[in-house]
């Protein structure tokens, strides 16, 4: 029986996460964090029954309600949660940089650190993964793209060249010359994933994929040049890998991140999950060139990968520009243009803990809202 | 510095493994045998030097030209070579059930058999893989398809299914209703692979993919059920393996023997081959169903899994069929009911040694030989 601990719980990861526990065997939630989503927390608490629990704010009825939970609040308490649990297993599942202050302390307490924040590797560049080797702690990472990568990996020589996938996002085939115009509706229709408003729109610049090629550098050790891209429009292939000898292996499944998650419970093994029964027919396999006129982010990221600050800056700077597009006061078209504009204004270095990392995100953004003013509309 | 044999080292196989080495550093070719292919073998001996040399008929002249080599003659004098060489390596490239002969002999003195000759599991069974466990000798498949589930399996848990692809051959467009009455122009058109004869018709008929499947049943220990088969028109996709949490992983790559080839000799590493580099934007990826209609034979085989004297005598009687279809003597549809009927002749058995092996391909082809007479026109 492994103890696992879920930081984000409430999130779309955190409930896979979940949902995947409940069809598995030999794993128990001791410990579960969430933001501020009370109503759907206390029904996890009701049914999962941890011991230990952990809020950003304090909220007295959940305490009520389940009085043999031991609640913990703020940043703090999720950290002093993951030390009093010891859990086996820290599903990290929490977005933003922040993500990042859990990661660190989840290693030092876990034997696994089941990575679904991305800001966790691309704003702390090699820190996280530094430390987790001192703690001989094991990442697994949770996203779709970089689990397939992890799976394909082990057991062979390493490749000469690996690469993912995009399935090119709400705009792929929206006219070129109007794509900085579109609206928030046509960002949001994703043809494949069903996700949170950030990464779909994400998706649609590929900002989120320039963030994954950050994470691939860091996580599998290639250099930009040799972490290819390809637009996979039904996202049946997640990755692949070449090798010397010209063979290709690619990783194929059907687009849901409970296979990735479980993955990152069970592995070395594998969750024999009903559900996903596959055939090779039931996929059309076609893998396209990157227009990168259509997606500059991309691009952008392909040419920071490697300095911290600068990824902090991308990761920020996009963040703010996507909230200011969603809230209507930015055009689609603006979301590059303030992260490039972000990315020049921060110095290129290497934070050395997370107070830097935190420092440099809250100038990036700050930076971004200037930029975000220049562009308004 | 790894000492190499070539068994059949003038056919298809054996000038690609020897074109392989020409281009690989720390190989050297210490002992070769060929059939009677005397003009070539002399440039090859030429060319490589090697301290043995075999024929399976003595040839004065070159031993003449050639006073340092150490020749051998006969099946017996292949399998003294290898004796006496004691190979690092062995690539197995002869043909036909005798090929079984000089696998058992190999693994006796070699640390590693590259086998390309399908005959020495189908008619073996598990005589070879038992031995080789004894004498705790490496078989690495040299065929495609195997070669590429060999590489699949590598590093990851088992998957629950494993399949291979068949390029449909040269008649897989042709009018169901004609045929059984194609010529020997039509069928040796194949689409993909440049080969021999006999396999370019065993490609037509699937008789080849049905000598595979039994091939991967004993070599990965999977029930006929778990080996799928499917059609990829343009064989970019060798085989894949499907786990119990619905991932797939394929194997992608050129129609080149020699990639397959180099693998066995460099595995657990892969070579650096310059003319193979690849970007899986060269494949167009595609899978079909089999259409059992056209292809009889496969499922004649799969029939037969796991009943060595059957699948003796399945390969026996193509052989004779084949033989007599491409001389003009029977028509292609004939092709499989001559198996058919030779297999229905043939007692369920497990031999014990080559000499039963031998015995039973000795009776199946003259059970074939009178099944021929019935069908010739």
């Amino acid at each position: 029986m492994k103890k696992i601990a879920i930081v984000g719980s409430t999130g779309s990861i955190g409930t896979q996460t979940l949902e995947v526990i409940r069809k598995l065997d030999n794993f128990r939630v001791v410990a579960m964090a969430c933001g501020h989503n009370f109503s759907l927390f206390e029904r996890q608490l009701h049914e999962f029954s941890p011991e230990y629990a952990a809020m950003l704010e304090p909220n007295r009825e959940l305490e009520v309600n389940f009085p043999s939970v031991k609640f913990f609040y703020g940043a703090e308490g999720i950290e002093e949660m993951l030390e009093i649990a010891k859990p086996d297993y820290t599903v990290l599942a929490a977005s933003g940089a922040i993500g990042l202050r859990y990661s660190l302390k989840a290693i030092e307490h876990s034997k696994r650190l089941c990575l679904a924040n991305k800001e966790s590797i691309v704003c702390g560049g090699k820190l996280l993964l530094e430390k987790a080797k001192r703690y001989s702690a094991e990442i697994i990472p949770v996203d779709s793209e970089h689990s397939a990568l992890f799976q394909l990996l082990r057991g062979d020589v390493r490749p000469e060249k690996i690469f993912i996938t995009a399935s090119g996002g709400a705009l792929r085939d929206y006219p070129l010359d109007r794509i900085n115009e579109v609206t928030l509706k046509d960002v949001l229709n994703h043809p494949v994933w069903s996700m949170g408003v950030r990464i779909t729109v994400d998706s649609a610049t590929m900002v989120n994929k320039g963030l994954e090629i950050i994470e691939a550098h860091y996580l599998f050790s290639y250099d930009e040049k040799d972490i290819l891209t390809y637009v996979c429009k039904n996202s049946a292939i997640h990755a692949g890998v070449i090798y010397s000898d010209g063979t290709i292996k690619l990783h194929i499944g059907k687009p849901d991140m409970r296979i990735p998650i479980a993955y990152s419970l069970t592995y070395p093994q594998r969750a024999a999950l009903k559900d996903f029964t596959a055939s090779p027919l039931d996929y059309s396999l076609s893998l396209e060139e990157i227009d990168y006129r259509r997606y500059p982010a991309l691009k952008l990221a392909r040419e920071i990968i490697g300095i911290p600050s600068k990824q902090i800056a991308f990761n920020a700077a996009d963040e703010i520009a996507v909230k200011n597009f969603v809230e209507g006061r930015i055009s689609f078209g603006s979301i590059y243009r303030i992260i490039e504009k972000t990315i020049e204004r921060i110095e290129p270095i290497s934070p050395k803990d997370f107070e830097e990392v935190q420092a440099i995100d809250v100038l990036a953004r700050k930076i971004a809202q200037e930029e975000v003013r220049k562009c308004s509309r």
